[in-house]
């Protein structure tokens, strides 16, 4: 008989911020039963998916061993860890267990990709059990920045492991339960913890996290010190600093109207999952107008400078009937991550030229993060004393620090990237295989894989822009007419003066007609003949080398 | 007779960090004679300028008054205030005035345009003057993070201005001249300045700037511990902080290796123009990996992750024979540029899956910037006492903020952004006029205008792929074969399960073979009708818009 082993196998999260999936398996050797932990997307930028509108794990691992997925946990409903669920649990079909705000937000993209929801059950915290073959899985609330995020405890007959989920040790987080240190040590009392596999994303920060209640004191001053409209934005799915605004609001007499979807969705959510009872009554868009601006504060989406979402729009001009007017104050109490610098500060300058004043973190009083800082992490290891350490969720940086920070403490600790299987069955991690790992977009309404093509050949649009060729060949392998050139995002005149394409045509035109009916009975070296002279021609009137489309149309002969 | 006016432009640089441009005038309205002072260029992004080589302002309005320029006045030798005067030069032919160091780099950049260097001055500064027109100018050193940094004090017979230049107070520079509030304070005692034209990027950094001077003993330091290889990069115009690093170098029995063209372009420049007289003998890289990891120390162009300077590709592997293996030393020795983030962080990324430890700029050891802080900037007012205050150099928020600084220090200020022309003869600077003012992107060798659509065609290609299609259609307006569809960019499989090519080409013939003549006779209506099916096709098969090209071939009636 084969021994039965422990594995850890991430697809997504290790290696990056975002698009966290984990695996977990137990059984003999390529016969593991498995669990998947998270179901996260990421974000596409210009620069590597332009026209892209999602990005999430490529789970053809799990797929071609669908038949040994015993569950699907998800932690939390941000994005990053829930966003792919509707995009992909058709492919995996296992039960999917969260808690209940989760669930809500879980639900929904169940529903709009068209699913039935009956495979996702709501489970309550630890002491509940969910029995997934051979694992046993806890959900243990811990603080975040969104309401019940959970680490989740996965027993193994080779051992317990907790699994951390995103976090910070908060002990006063206002919405969702405190960071709670005598529930965690009793985990490892009741039993040693194996390995944890821990939260990564800011293990460079070298001061202990703040609380989210710091917040109160500082946004509340702010508020009823503004004289004109106030708005505000942050992570709609970050209910605790919503509510912080809301009864900062309140406190400064004024109403508040939600602008974005998502910030409408989440909030109903917290409502509808018991997570918000006390938010305060809000005003719908067309109400708002009429409110004076001195006792209205719009809390709206788009802090990281999404083009279409409401701070953007705000930020061109009148948005669902609301405009921004000098002195109003509009504050970012969130953080621009890495890769978003851009677009934030277009809007910010977009505020600065209505003569909007614009209050960000930077001064650290409107703004904390969710996820536990150096020293929290050390506090973390030293209180749940586990015999390995397996960083997860950060980039290559993060998790190499996070392994160092575990061997200064004396703690057994191995990066594993996306695609990397560790076995943990003995008393340190060993790598056990490498698989193929990588990314699928979601494109239009269609998933493709990143190493395609598809996307590759955007961005060579994009850089080079695109030349396209139409030659007509007679039935006697002689050019019928003159070649027809179109351009597409090239400089439409080129250094002679003359235009790009018609300077393209002489040059094929001529080449063409006197040719050899050889090669115009040859479509390959045709092709590679117009492409030559058509990046010839373009690097010398216009320095660029475009991509090139060409289309023989031939006569067929009677 | 008209009265004479003083008026100021800026044409780039005033609402952005990058592409200085700025224009002064003096005589009666519309008869001002000009002056100009830098010359810079910004650098394209993927997000708003796929496949663009430089950006720089639109100088049409210059040109248009070409024979009113008495003169060009060089600052500095940065790229942001010099980048562009090989490409414009030619459309204004005014004689260029810069001190020595920034005259041996503009020299470099006409020569690579294929320009005569006979317009190009060398100046002392003050207390020599140059005469251009009514304008009589002298350059005063100030210090900055590149060596003969210069202010600008701009005598006309309507008052003197100061043009400050980029630039930070720093009693220690290193290499350059050290601020010297008391010439800077004469200037103002030998003639009060009307006008202060201030830099104004870092008006949000609350604390006084730090000298270049506190770096050398941390920076000592630490490549004094280090164990492997050491690779510091840092901007190649940064003189100073090169001799840090070199004699940080020499100081740990290092051997010292430049890598990376503007590197070398620099160093070279800085000797030649005697600003740099004691840096250390360096090696080759071909004689570099010969010498002992631990006694060697590369000094590398690519401190904002570009994809070919040296940093970026050691980070992908061998490079000039050398290459990193762990525990190497990376030191950047530099600040990440807003929008240069996700570069700067891939290369750090990969340089941690090496092994390499990387130290940057966060612990505040590393690096300090050569911009004025708030502090700094308040002191700087306070000492030249101006009359007004015209902030520049900087995003429209700076701006915005410097005025306020300076209207809380009773200084009459006013933002001018580019386009917006002040008239500053009175006591107060009033808006004169607008100017369209714009951007020009060389493209390859080709300068196109921002708003020519070229590169808004590329960004669409980048984001909704491309269709192209060919219909053939004979003497008599009738279809002549199939409709053909080549894509690019898109995925090639739609929901269907079919090539969506071939979807899209059946459904063309199909209803081709069997419309109307009039239509087909009809290039306006057959386009509009072959667009409006790929587009439907599309939308149906992968829910995306692609851009389509049309080609219509018709076979000439004999």
């Amino acid at each position: 008989m084969t021994a039965n082993r422990l594995i850890y196998l991430p697809l997504g999260g290790a290696g990056e911020v975002g698009m966290n999936c984990y695996v977990y398996g137990y059984g003999p050797e390529d016969r593991e039963r498995l669990i998947v932990v998270d179901l996260g997307v990421t974000f596409p930028d210009m620069d590597t998916t332009p026209g892209v509108d999602l990005i999430m794990a490529d789970t053809t691992w799990l797929e071609e061993r669908r038949d040994r997925i015993e569950a699907i946990f998800i932690t939390h409903a941000h994005e990053d860890h829930v966003g792919a669920l509707g995009h992909l649990w058709s492919r995996l079909k296992a039960p999917v267990y969260a808690r209940r705000f989760t669930a809500t937000i879980a639900r929904l993209k169940m529903e709009e990709a068209g699913l039935s929801t009956r495979a996702l059950h709501s489970v309550l915290p630890r002491p509940e059990v969910v029995e997934a073959g051979p694992f046993r899985v806890q959900f243990v609330p811990i603080s975040h920045s969104i309401p019940e995020c959970s680490s989740l405890i996965i027993d193994t007959p080779a051992g317990r492991l907790l699994h951390s989920g995103d976090f910070k040790l908060d002990p006063s987080p206002l919405v969702g339960e405190p960071w709670d240190p005598d529930a965690f040590a009793a985990l490892a009392e009741e039993r040693p913890i194996k390995a944890l596999v821990c939260d990564s994303t800011n293990v460079f920060s070298p001061h202990p996290g703040r609380s989210e209640a710091t917040l109160r004191a500082p946004i509340t001053e702010l508020i009823k010190g503004a004289q004109g409209m106030v708005v505000a934005t942050t992570f709609a799915s970050n209910i605790a600093r919503l509510q912080t605004l809301a009864e900062a609001a309140r406190a400064a007499g004024r109403s508040i109207c939600l602008m974005g979807r998502a910030m409408k969705r989440m909030v109903t959510a917290a409502v509808e999952s018991g997570v918000l009872t006390d938010f305060p009554a809000t005003v719908p868009p067309e109400q708002a107008v009429d409110i004076p601006r001195q006792n209205l504060m719009l809390l709206v989406t788009g802090s990281q400078g999404e083009r279409r979402a409401a701070t953007a729009q705000l930020s061109r001009g009148k948005y669902l009937g609301m405009e921004l007017k000098p002195r109003d104050l509009f504050l970012f109490s969130s953080r621009t991550i890495p890769g978003n610098e851009r677009d934030v500060l277009r809007v910010v300058n977009a505020l600065s030229e209505m003569g909007v004043d614009v209050v960000d973190e930077s001064g650290g009083l409107y703004h904390v993060s969710g996820h536990a800082n150096r020293p929290d992490l050390q506090a973390f290891h030293a209180l749940l004393s586990p015999q390995m350490l397996i960083p997860m969720h950060g980039e290559h940086r993060h998790l190499r620090e996070h392994v160092k920070l575990a061997e200064a403490a004396g703690i057994a600790a191995e990066i594993a990237t996306n695609g990397m299987m560790l076995d943990l069955t003995g008393d340190t991690p060993e790598v056990a295989e490498y698989i193929e790992a990588g990314r699928r977009y979601l494109d239009g309404s269609v998933l493709i894989g990143a190493s395609d093509g598809v996307v590759r050949d955007r961005i060579r649009l994009a850089l080079n822009g695109h030349a396209m060729v139409t030659v007509l060949i007679d039935e006697n392998d002689e050019l019928l007419g003159d070649a027809w050139v179109e351009l597409a995002g090239l400089p439409p005149v080129g250094k002679g003066g003359k235009p790009l394409s018609e300077t393209m045509e002489a040059e094929l035109t001529d080449l063409l007609s006197r040719a050899n009916p050889r090669l115009l009975a040859d479509d390959g070296k045709l092709d590679d003949t117009i492409k030559r002279v058509v990046r010839q021609v373009s690097v010398e009137e216009i320095g660029k080398k475009p991509e090139v489309t060409i289309v023989i149309s031939r006569l067929a002969a009677e």
